[in-house]
């Protein structure tokens, strides 16, 4: 088997794959290049990685329009917010089945366009309840191979905990088999978190070497009610700010 | 300006960046996936994740040929010599400047050639004596755009620190502006460390936004000259270690 690893296009469509340290989360930076106006999304932006990520996307010229979630994540408080307080006219994005508030709310078959480039929003829930992954279109402008953001769905040789905010493993491994592990092997698979190190790997490589995800259902469910994880550190502050996708109300001032 | 970022020839070449999170370095595996022999080089590997790569060469079903060093470095031991110790037949590289030992001593002009693929040297001394990057081929059937991989000559947005090793900010800047920022604007960039989460940039990026080597030389020597960076952590456990590219002579048993 051929393990693909880079999305052609490359002169097309810019990409670039941006790391939070202290969550180790991967922000994912993608803009139509061929286009006068350089129309630019974030994927998963983390609060405070927030002005390197615009500074970037000042220095690369584009002009970003979609500040986009996965998930309500319950690690990090989504740099959603903040984008767009800094940034006139950007649009933020997550799962209708989130729950959250957001300028756009997405379903299953919906398409959010960058200039010629699509992400096709799946719904893979069971992390949280409004999990989604978007992977770019397959038609003959989109990138070769496909990439998909799996956000906490699938992760690199793993997948994310399945013990709050809605979480399911039976869902997980449905969502996983179904909507991802469906798309074609050589589909890129870039995921919201890695702790080892890991920057890619392709939906041919996790459906025979993910530890869980190769397992059968009935032992998938088994290791996910075992894995005896703490207390997750932030989701007490995170949670809430990522239900309004990190945009607070205003402060009222008492002075 | 349009910034490529990602290397074509994604079916031919497989191309992985890998991460150390201690000393943020970043350890890429290249391999021709093309021949039935699958070819491959790990390019700055580290001691600590030598286990983490070996397997995910294992799961690409490659053959590990060479282990290749930009520098000596001096914030972590190489894992040259343990992927020596662990892989039979896999040749360790450094540069002839650096005066380490290696199986394979490079010098300005020569090709490690992998599969199809190939690097050629690059002298860029300046953070230490013998620092080389390593350059993919500019031939039809070599990735376009170009890849680089600068070691700690240029960082993203920054460079390795002069101080230490034989370095010197006269040396590094010459090395940067004739050997590296000669290159095509859109030959990627790949650097052996990033401590802000960055992953790629450009040649044609780092001539327009790196603070300190888009200086004239004189600024740039105030510059390093007046960094004021601690004393390196694990400098004198790292180099002498690494002087042998992380292969100590066995310990005699003494039972
Ligand atoms: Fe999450
Ligand atoms: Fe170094």
């Amino acid at each position: 088997m051929v393990f693909h690893t880079t999305p052609s296009h490359a002169s097309k469509y810019l990409f670039r794959q941006l790391f939070e340290k202290d969550s180790s989360t991967y922000t994912y930076l993608l803009a139509d290049v061929s286009h006068p106006q350089k129309h630019a999304v974030l994927i998963d932006p983390v609060d405070k990685t927030v002005d390197r990520d615009l500074s970037l996307i000042h220095n690369l010229g584009l002009k970003l329009i979609y500040a986009v979630n996965t998930h309500v994540h319950a690690d990090h408080v989504t740099g959603t917010g903040m984008l767009k307080s800094k940034v006139s006219g950007v649009i933020s994005v997550i799962s209708k089945a989130s729950n959250a508030k957001a300028d756009l709310l997405v379903e299953s078959g919906d398409r959010i366009v960058v200039g010629d480039l699509v992400l096709e929003v799946l719904p893979t829930p069971g992390h949280t309840v409004g999990c989604v992954t978007y992977v770019t279109g397959d038609g003959p402008d989109q990138p070769q191979p496909r990439i998909a953001f799996t956000g906490d769905a699938l992760l690199i040789r793993g997948c994310g905990r399945t013990d709050f905010q809605g979480g399911s493993s039976a869902e997980l491994y449905k969502s996983v088999h179904s909507q991802i592990f469906s798309l074609p092997e050589e589909t890129l698979v870039y995921p919201a978190h890695d702790y080892k190190g890991f920057t890619v790997s392709t939906v041919g490589e996790e459906k025979q070497y993910n530890p869980r995800l190769t397992k059968d259902k009935e032992t998938f469910k088994s290791i996910m009610e075992n894995l005896n994880l703490a207390y997750p550190k932030m989701i007490d502050v995170a949670v809430p700010a990522n239900m309004v996708c990190g945009l607070q109300d205003p402060v009222p001032t008492t002075h």
